[in-house]
């Protein structure tokens, strides 16, 4: 099967947009977990998170960095295995960022298809379609490019006026932001409908801007859910982000919480907090979205 | 010492502006290092490759991908270890090429300024200045934000026209390509002299044009020179990207060759085809130098 299609069945069979994001920084996970080695801790604490949420959500996203800086790559590697064992259905991305020129960009491919075994990952565009190939030719996993961040710096380099002509009238020149122009150029490599787009819920604006562009072909990743949404003070920032994302089937979105449901609760109901979370934010998504499956 | 005097002191302790890059893939390491465990077998060359370059070079620079790939980030520890205990002098390079939110790009910055213990890193800036802060704000580190790669297929996205203007007499609208665009805003984060930029030595037009622009103030880390200059049938690579890339005080650069040099020899003799090829790729680079210490 497809990554799409993997993706399209996740959706359905869940019923829901949810991407629960393992992003297990050690120093934060509940303290009676630590009585042991930290790989133990974390796998622990990530396994117990899987399967209380995992009724509520469609795929699963791991923060590379996190496992990177703990030491702890072969958790990342048993994790993984664990959902694929026990939650085939569900959609495992790997959040890495990976970005690099076509032997080093094959490098990267290898590991994360092989060794890692993950269904798709987040990239970064900029070395164009010559070096991104190996990635988004495998129609098996999906490519996610980085487009619009999250944060709220994004418009600094990502607003870049792109020039794309004189106004016909006026003849002033006409621009559109540089994070529009290449999600556009992305666009074009998705031959297999396995690309998708890294797209900020913390920009309902561009979302809806670049949902009308592509149509129904891509999808996208949507952090900034959450933790970062409070941070920044956005008002009804579920309802703006999932009325100007999803596609005319009412999905078409990978909303992600990652912080906001893996530490809702820092006792030792954790996993039951994080299950409570991420049901929350299935029903409060699926309030909005213009068509869903019946919720068994 | 901060991390731009660290590199100045190279560049002047060895009389040389090339930087060794320790792309091990592991599939193609001499096959009588293959008789012991992946581990050893990567460690021992790469130790064999620095010891035997390290009197013609300024940098050593380490492609994460292929360690990842091969499940020897330990490797990556080891050899920055093996290198600081005995080439103090030269500068450690991650490539990496990181690039995230604020609290994942915080995680990167301690797992590569603690555990891997890096003198720099090679960054995507998409996420801006509110992101990366941790990277360009600790001047005991480099911080290496890419801007032109070397690949051929560089072009299609980092030459977006940016509008800049329109023509005093024409009209016209004046544009300027994003690589560029985004390279002088990097500049201005460049508070302690430890930014950098990716400039391939493959573009020596756009190497010159970035150069002017930054005057000395910016160094630039140069991937292409062996292996893809001669994929891209590119003449004279070594002198068209020195007098375009070099600064006021013949400095500046850091060229890295990588397949070029460690596979230079896939017999015993790897170490010496190695050091014979640094050698001889230091004092090429040497003939167009404006200026330089006397060669010891």
């Amino acid at each position: 099967m497809g990554f799409r299609e993997r993706l399209e069945q996740a959706w359905a069979l869940q019923n829901s947009l949810v991407c629960v994001g393992l992003d297990t920084d050690v120093r934060k996970i509940p303290l009676h977990l630590r009585d042991r080695p930290e790989h133990l801790a974390v796998r622990r604490f990530n396994e117990d998170i899987v399967r209380a949420c995992a009724p509520y959500c469609s795929v699963f996203k791991l923060q590379f960095a996190f496992y990177l800086e703990a030491g702890l790559v072969q958790v990342v590697i048993d994790t993984i295995a664990f959902i694929r064992q026990h939650y085939p259905n569900h959609v495992i991305i790997l959040d890495a960022k990976w970005g690099d020129v076509k032997e080093t960009a094959k490098a990267y491919q290898r590991f994360g298809s092989g060794l890692l075994n993950y269904d798709a990952v987040t990239l970064w565009p900029g070395t164009g379609s010559e070096s991104m190939r190996p990635f988004f030719d495998d129609p098996e996993h999906g490519a996610i490019f980085v487009c619009r961040t999250s944060n709220p710096g994004s418009p600094e380099l990502q607003d870049a006026p792109v020039f794309i002509g004189y106004d016909d009238g006026t003849r002033a020149a006409k621009t559109e932001p540089y994070w529009f122009w290449q999600g556009k150029q992305i666009a074009h490599w998705n031959q297999h409908g396995n690309v998708g787009l890294v797209m900020g819920a913390t920009f309902p604006g561009e979302l809806r801007q670049m949902r009308e562009a592509v149509g129904d072909d891509m999808f996208s990743l949507n952090p900034g859910i959450g933790a970062q949404t409070k941070e920044q003070g956005i008002e009804n920032p579920i309802q703006a982000a999932v009325e100007a994302g999803q596609d005319s089937s009412g999905k078409g979105m990978i909303i992600n919480s990652s912080r906001g449901i893996i530490f809702a609760s820092s006792g030792e109901d954790y996993a039951e907090a994080a299950a409570r979370e991420t049901e929350r934010l299935r029903d409060e998504i699926n309030r909005f979205r213009i068509r869903q499956e019946v919720t068994r």
